[in-house]
């Protein structure tokens, strides 16, 4: 009886019945994988031709999208070669959770099929996009575990809001990705799939909840990914594998009808959903189309906010943050930071330095409101699964967290309001178009030592837009320095004591966090694509 | 010392204080006040001139913006002409709470000045229009008593969100109106001010919670006034007196700052404020002038939505509700509703009669939102003000709501989104522009009896926005029917037997209440717009 399976039985039919779904002509030699950096392994290993690995390595979706429309490439050429290069990084990185090659193919080839039998049909946005999920979004016959033994073999019977929205805009739809048991830590490690790893740096971080789509972007096994946000799930992975992701404002990205860990009715921090991908462009082209159809009409919790096509003409105002006040980054955090500030000052961009207000406030209330039932229902999901904790959720300590009552809520709700009017004040106050500040104080760092997340989580605190631009990697010229640097706290020399060499680090990305007003997306989405072009697409850059 | 003081002296005190602010030359004669309808009285008692008959009379508030644009009008004589007709309405209706009429015509004349100094400066949008508010918005150095002794003499030192928008727009403030004590029940009576009356007959209930707002409207006091709903607080004084009002969806017009009755870290059902008017285009130009103003930095809770100015070219499709599946509407509602349906039918636009789903299960869920700290916070401050509890609060018998759980709430949060997911299919599976339904199956009651709210407090629950138009009065013609219409429930029955002759609902104003797609404000101004125009504009209507 299935009632009997261990959680343990039920992993390793879950991943043989995955592995299955690989072609074997598509399987590569473990040999390949030799260093710790297996990013250039998918070019370098056979299973994909010239012509596939020119399609998935020099093509941003943008490119694709334009070059299907031209018919340089076909849609099914586009779906086959991504399929493939995803099952590569999978092969190396266990980033994938639920695979659905073939059917991907066959959408594709209907699509070209369609096309050339009525030519004069105009092309949906996203016709024969490939693109990947997180292992939370719902699609019909396929699992949504979310890290967690409990949902296994409980397969879908609908579509979550944004999969079904981007089908109807034309998207190929291939694979799913994977998350931390729980969906709570920034290490996506779990009992039913295992360990996602990083492909810069096999011994550090993915990051997560995120990671599995950080990992195979990062591979370019996908040119465009879906993750969700509630601290910083988009953004932490992004960084960790030096990909672009943005978290939008909350109501703006259809969330509606997905796996969750949580009680529905849970009221708070509000997690999105939101683009991660190798280029600023393609996270701001999702934002564009998703804004642009309507996306209410699939999810009736979502705002009725339009892309407006406006340009800002005046010269842009940037803050910038070199810490939050609670933990000191990393050498190689703060020279990105510094580095990106200097470039933005050399391009013209007027750059005010500030310091943010009330941010150990923010962050009380934060963890708070995300504990608010003192992480019952998490904790049921784990025990009705038969599992064990993995290491990075022991370290949470679920059992230790209180319940709140509702008046507790409600004094959480009260202090939370009164800081987001203390940092629209702020904002307004400065006059910004955007502030910089590092995603994190570390870069990714080895298994399960992950620490704060207050330069995420602050944003969704307040439910302002933010982006992961990526900006280099870890240098031989990041030296350890002295401990005196990290002064604010015992937890911050603890995190920043992390930082033990160059070599724990090699090839760790380095990025930069932009963040816009609240609902001001768009506008979020044009400064952030001048930074990028500033810092990494310019000469001088 | 003052903490000595009963409520009774406290009341005196502050009428006293309010009535000196009225000039002696703007004192009638009560014997004027013969009948129930004292809608003429400020024409006929003489403290008005002609031109000042002419000015409140027959202008809305987009014709005295236009004539004070052309110069046809000064500010200064708009804002006196007003401040007197408002003064006439107070002493027939005690509509008024705080009064600073001396203030607005100087800033009227300052106006009127600064335009004569620099006549090339544009206009601002609202330049010289009269505003009256709702007690509950602070203006430094007035009081926001909500109707409860514990706020007399504590005047504000802040601008609410809203007034400061309004006075940049050009506004000019001149009274704030009466509401009931606890602003939670539907007749606008507190131990502070007193009753409020309603001028088409003195017997019949004002309406509340923004009744002094509908009242001075209904009198031309005020030709464009602001109230608040959170359960039907715009809409059913507007119906009991006659006028247009509408209830934007949340977070559209700023509504930060205010005096209230709850905690600070209330959640649940968001309390909204919106325009009171003498016309419908009144109303959706307040809504446009709003979101054309970036009102968000106002008050950060506020939306970042925009008018888009695009009109809707397709031939409408309205759907038509006779009654809510849990009370039946008096015969002249009744009456009013099915000519409104017909004279749409007539004009060609495509009426579909439809049922609404789950609304007692909408309500039992709204009820329990209101209620989650078993309405300790308004009892506490009823207590602080050593007040006993006016009738229409009584009947509520708030020492028997029970406090919620977070669990409860947390439960009537799942319910409520579950919901409004329901009435969003029902919604786009309808394909429908607006829906129309009576505002209550009321009319004006005597004191204290207003019923039923299930009509008004759905679209709070689903945070859909929903406009008053006012299409005739109760006639000899809507007898008093059998029972046996009634026959819901027992509270059904009881509700409906209000309804005992056509003599106690004399000059009883009807109306229809049009309903729009959540934060489609926009939409349903334009739509309403139509509706309104084949009502009570047409030739045939």
């Amino acid at each position: 009886m299935a009632g009997d399976k261990t959680y343990i039985d039920i992993s390793r039919a879950k991943c043989e019945q995955r592995d299955r779904l690989i072609r074997d002509e598509w399987k590569i030699s473990q040999k390949l994988a030799l260093g710790n950096n297996v990013l250039e392994v998918p070019r370098t290993c056979g299973v994909l031709s010239e012509r596939e690995i020119n399609i998935t390595e020099y093509n941003d979706a943008l490119d694709i999208i334009e070059r299907i429309r031209q018919q340089v490439y076909t849609a099914e050429e586009v779906a086959l070669a991504f399929c493939k290069r995803a099952a590569i990084a999978q092969q190396l990185t266990n980033c994938l959770t639920e695979i659905f090659f073939e059917e991907a193919i066959e959408r594709a080839r209907q699509l070209d099929k369609e096309r050339a039998v009525n030519p004069s049909t105009p092309l949906k946005p996203l016709h024969g996009l490939p693109i990947s999920l997180k292992d939370s979004f719902n699609i019909p016959g396929l699992d949504s575990t979310i890290g967690m033994t409990y949902f296994a073999n409980k397969p879908a019977t609908e579509y979550s809001a944004l999969p079904k929205l981007l089908l109807d805009l034309g998207a190929v739809l291939y694979c799913k990705t994977n998350v931390p048991q729980t969906m709570m830590t920034a290490d996506s490690d779990n009992n039913v799939f295992g360990r996602t790893l990083n492909p810069s740096n096999l011994k550090l971080t993915a990051g997560g909840s995120s990671g599995g789509e950080g990992s195979l972007i990062a591979m370019k096994g996908s040119v465009l990914g879906i993750g969700t946000d509630i601290a910083g799930s988009i953004r932490i992975p992004s960084v960790c594998n030096g990909i672009y992701g943005a978290r939008p404002s909350s109501g703006i990205v259809p969330f509606a009808g997905q796996q969750s860990p949580e009680d529905p009715g849970m009221p708070g921090i509000e997690v999105v959903a939101g683009p991660m991908a190798i280029s600023m462009r393609a996270c701001s082209f999702f934002m564009k189309t998703i804004m642009s159809a309507e996306p209410w009409r699939y999810d009736s919790s979502c705002l009725h906010l339009r892309w407006q096509g406006q340009l800002n003409s005046r010269k842009p105002r940037i803050g910038v943050v070199f810490d939050d006040g609670l933990y000191t980054p990393f050498p190689p955090v703060r020279r990105a930071i510094q580095e990106a500030a200097q470039k933005l000052r050399d391009s013209g961009v007027d750059v005010v330095e500030l310091r943010l207000p009330n941010v150990a406030e923010a962050v009380g209330i934060t963890y708070g409101m995300f504990a608010l039932d003192g992480c019952q229902f998490v904790q049921d999901l784990i025990k009705a699964g038969k599992e064990p904790e993995v290491e990075s959720v022991k370290r949470v300590n679920l059992a230790a967290i209180p319940k709140s009552s509702l008046q507790d809520y409600m004094d959480l709700n009260a202090g939370r309001r009164k800081l987001q009017a203390v940092y629209h004040d702020f904002w307004l106050g400065n006059n910004l178009d955007a502030l910089i500040l590092p995603p994190a104080p570390q870069t990714a760092t080895p298994f399960d030592e992950w620490g704060p997340i207050s330069y995420t989580m602050l944003w969704n605190f307040l439910d302002y837009p933010a982006t992961i631009i990526p900006t280099g990697r870890v240098q031989e010229s990041d030296v350890v320095d002295g401990e005196e640097s990290a002064l604010y706290s015992e937890a911050d020399l603890k995190n920043y004591k992390l930082y033990d060499s160059t070599e724990t680090y090699r090839d760790a990305p380095l990025s930069i966090q932009v963040v816009g007003m609240r609902q001001e997306d768009e506008a979020l989405a044009e400064i952030a694509g001048l930074v990028d072009s500033i810092l990494n697409h310019s000469e001088t850059g």
